[in-house]
């Protein structure tokens, strides 16, 4: 096999950066297979045997060669997956297999004016100066990277959605949605669109109460039009009532109100209607320590379970608070069992490290899926890690939870030992084990530097890069700490804020009690005293001091780990990497000094090892 | 004398809003006069009586009427005092007067965009969409405004030079800035315009060296350019080696050798060279406890001392930090007796509240007067307040500062007291008495609240508006304030980090000794223990917790006192300071909180009077 350049191939280096044209997912799916097999030197000889319908595909032998069975779908990701494994040096025989989710759904949150919220490695591909604005050719190469591992629904506007972006439902954009629709098609992938609640009040009607038959026929025509130029759109998606964004309480109605409206003029296409739960009071006052924003999801909808139409789906952020580095489950998967939901992530690495600090995020994410109870959601979806830098993600390694995501997606689980061998072996070849040891590595150096024992929201405010103990102390957001000379952490017990009480009894007594708590929850849960002891003897302050010193250590050993490995891989991507992880030493170097300073100037405590803590 | 509206006309609310057209300075001054004494009911009979040059002028009986005597601007300048002092009630005879510092600058801190750096008062009136572009009827506005105080000299754009603001002085931009020259002309005042320093390296040579004879020629060239255009120049401002703007540092020259070679090109013209003095390092790491920033002004400066042509003019902030409520005179006023300074002052009201909050700033100058050295500075320059706001200045009683910038400017001193009385006098005729003493209430009320004891910098970064306790901590400015459990303030005496020494010997050894330090500038100049006991008898903290309490409770007052004034003047005026009284209690309010929480969670030490601190 020869050598490809890394980066914009991703972990697809054997494949022509351009696909030959195919006007059928058949048609592609047999010219990905015959370059791939040419470009990994493979002589397997294998058939392409189309049956049925759906995603499900099977690898078996048929005599000298082998057969790829399954609908048209369910080739194309067969296809992948043969010329995947024998990338690997492995036997591409696989029994059959289906997706564990029937929606695998990338969120970008990109504006119409080219920017991405969130974004971290360039631009939007999907816009520019207010209009939709994309090469087909990089179109055809993302939605091939997406395939190869199984994604099958994109929504690429924000969900935050401002002017222009409302009139994406209209005639002035549908024309190319349908064309980018078209195109994504062929590799069985699905456009959502991300609509604005309150659209009907700025286009002709002085409501957008869902309850008002006006703005009812309003959706139904705008519906009916998006279904004429996108027929197999998966859905709508939405944020309503949510930092400053309009929604159902603007016009005295709930939840379930709003988001049935919706679901009602989409239901007659098949159509869905994700609803984002990220509702919590964003205008909070710092003074006030009866409100816990972790409790505002539960609070706002579990009381509405049951009252959901059946193709509205309540698409649900992991944790509790805000994608930070540790959280428990979102409360609201234990409950609702009668909702229809939808787990989120956050491949943006917003409080991750920004695709600049390495974090690899598949253990973040067996630790999801090992609180989350079977089949509490029924969908799943992320934040794109995506833009328009030539390696998509801005980090190398960042492509590594693109890929973990689609692998996840499809099983249902996180196993983050073997898609991070998979995906270090297909994209750097001779230097997998030592990448694949660097993207284990990398979570919990971070967590240590970052955001030890739980403790979270230290971050710059805005930004949300480089540490700002205080930063939002005193904000609008409740992302309280409350540090004090004696103590750190909110009591969120149920003597304390109550969140704990959202959880299962057996859950409930297990976090209510440090004792008992998670170790690296302890102080989202708990406010303690810096001589609280731990299970190993250290005072809760030497913790965070220790933690804050050997992440930082452990940052530079991912360094010299991957200085290490110059030589084994094209020149160029080595380099562009090496940034990175000096970029990450500074952070990391910050982290420790800005939040062992801080405590230590609270607590006048050194540190036991005596290393340094700046006066 | 009929109730005009307040607001846009400022405090010549007896004047037309538009000026009768005039050719000359003296048709201006004349209908200006008819025009004025017509609105005021006034029968005096008053003759202009122009003689010789200059500003100066006199205004004397002569028979039944009164003569004003002076050069074109003086008879203008006189015009306007006659009218003050008829407005007012006062007899106008004035005997012979003449400014103290001979250019009276207003700085404006406008961008091409139409933005306005540190602007609170909407948007430029000089630039939009990158062209000049200004109401010929607006300009004349403000010029008369302007003149009425004796301004008369004005640079409308940014110290911060970006492009394409460098291109103002080439042919693209000079027939406009001409234009504008001509109407200012007319009310004796001349422009200054910002330049900058790297323009050749980007205008066609490969360096901007100022030792480089090709840079020679250009500037010698460019400055040609613009004296044919407006052969009145007042000269060049120049922002460099400053907050990531080039300087000569970056071609290894020093600051003279800069300022020089621009200040040659102005000579044959008569143009002044004004250069910026606030150069400090700005990425320092907040690790470093050695650097201090209020040093760094000296430190560059007052080596140079006699290497500066006498076309030179150091433009030095009255303080060494950076337009702070409280701070000592910038050492380099006490120095530098071969070079010729400008004062610096800041109009537009960064940190003390942005034309929101009240702080009338005649107080605050008086005190920096009563510091500076006789003749220490040779000219005087403010940031201005102003934008496209109907009421010039967001704020109405923002206008107060604006109109005493210009009396100080032309008296060399500040008179508080008078000033206020004036203007409220001229502005709200009848309500005079109590607005006079809500200004002069106001800046004691919002130090206490802001910035007890001379404790800066703990506002919100970038902003500069509200509270943040730590938002400067750890950023690059080196404005640190380094509060633990124990003790806040940098150590600046000489045992310190020796900024003090930079003072001559008595007001060293006043600043070194706590106990002789004044008062409002403790934390200024020591780092001191919680308990440290103040002159009354109070501990440090108490007193920060006492000046936050007792700074709330006197903004509501002010408030209170606004209030009263509810039909005594325009409704529409009311109401609109109203509202920003409303902002300020909210902010005040808001510090008190903040910062009496932020020590109290250090200290762990309550309010001695028991009152709420929130934990």
């Amino acid at each position: 096999m020869n050598t490809l350049t890394t980066g914009a191939r991703a972990w697809l280096p054997y494949l022509p950066m351009d696909i030959p044209p195919g006007n059928t997912t058949l048609e592609i799916a047999q010219s990905e297979l015959t370059a791939g097999l040419s470009a990994l030197g493979s002589r397997e000889q294998i058939r392409l045997a189309p049956e049925g319908a759906g995603e499900g595909y099977a690898i078996a032998r048929e005599g000298e060669g082998l057969v790829i069975k399954g609908g048209e779908a369910g080739i194309l990701y067969g296809v992948y997956q043969a010329l995947s494994a024998i990338a690997r040096g492995q036997d591409p025989v696989m029994p059959e297999t289906a997706p564990h989710y029937p929606l695998r759904m990338l969120n970008h949150w990109d504006n119409m004016d080219g920017s991405i919220e969130r974004g971290y490695a360039g631009r939007s591909f999907f816009f520019k100066d207010n209009k939709l604005s994309f090469d087909e050719a990089i179109i055809h190469r993302y939605a091939r990277m997406l395939a190869s591992v199984g994604i099958n629904a994109i929504c690429p506007n924000n969900v935050n959605v401002r002017p222009p972006m409302d009139q994406l439902i209209t005639a002035a954009y549908l024309p190319d949605l349908a064309r980018l629709a078209k195109i994504l098609r062929l590799y069985g992938i699905r456009l959502l669109i991300t609509v604005e609640f309150s659209m009907p009040a700025s286009h002709g009607l002085d409501t957008a109460d869902p309850l008002d038959p006006g703005v009812q026929a309003f959706w139904a025509e705008r519906t009916r039009e998006v279904y004429q130029y996108i027929p197999d759109l998966a859905g709508f998606l939405v944020k309503a009532d949510s930092e400053h964004r309009p929604g159902p309480f603007t016009y005295g109605r709930d939840h379930a109100q709003g988001a049935n409206m919706l679901a009602r003029a989409l239901a007659p296409y098949g159509g869905k209607l994700f609803w984002r739960c990220f509702v919590y009071n964003c205008k909070q006052d710092w003074r006030d320590n009866k409100t816990d924003r972790p409790k505002a999801a539960f609070l706002n909808y579990a009381p509405l379970d049951g009252q959901f139409d059946d193709n509205v789906v309540l698409q649900i952020k992991n944790g509790p608070l805000d994608f930070q580095v540790r959280e428990p489950l979102s409360p609201l998967f234990y409950w609702m069992p009668n909702t229809r939901k939808a787990l989120e992530l956050q491949l943006a690495q917003e409080y991750t490290g920004q695709q600049i600090d390495l974090f690899y995020q598949a253990p973040q994410w067996q630790d999801i899926f090992a609180q989350m109870p079977a089949n509490a959601a029924q969908y799943i979806a992320t934040v794109s890690n995506l833009g328009d830098d030539d390696n998509w993600c801005g980090h190398d390694l960042a492509q590594a939870n693109l890929y973990a995501f689609g692998r996840t997606a499809w099983l249902g689980r996180s196993e983050p030992e073997r898609f991070a061998q998979e995906w270090a072996r297909l994209t750097f070849q001779e230097a997998a084990e030592p990448v694949a040891d660097i993207l284990m590595a990398s979570a919990p150096a971070y967590e240590k530097y970052v955001a030890p024992l739980g403790l979270s929201f230290m971050v710059n405010p805005h930004t949300h890069y480089g540490p700002s103990p205080e930063g939002y102390e005193f904000a609008l957001w409740g992302t309280y700490h409350r540090a004090n000379c004696k103590a750190v952490g909110m009591d969120r017990s149920s003597s304390g804020t109550g969140f704990t009480s959202q959880y299962p009894e057996e859950l409930k007594q297990r976090y209510d009690d440090p004792a008992t708590c998670p170790e690296q929850l302890l102080l989202f849960f708990h406010r303690l005293s810096y001589h609280y002891r731990l299970k190993d003897g250290r005072s809760l302050l030497q913790r965070i001091y220790d933690d804050h010193f050997e992440g930082t250590v452990e940052a530079k050993a991912l360094r010299e780990a991957w200085q290490a490995l110059k030589g084994r891989m094209p020149e160029a991507t080595h380099a562009r990497v090496l940034r990175r992880f000096d970029r990450q030493m500074e952070n990391a170097r910050e982290w420790r000094d800005v939040i062992n300073t801080y405590f230590y100037r609270l607590t006048d405590i050194p540190d036991a090892q005596g290393r340094t803590i700046y006066p």
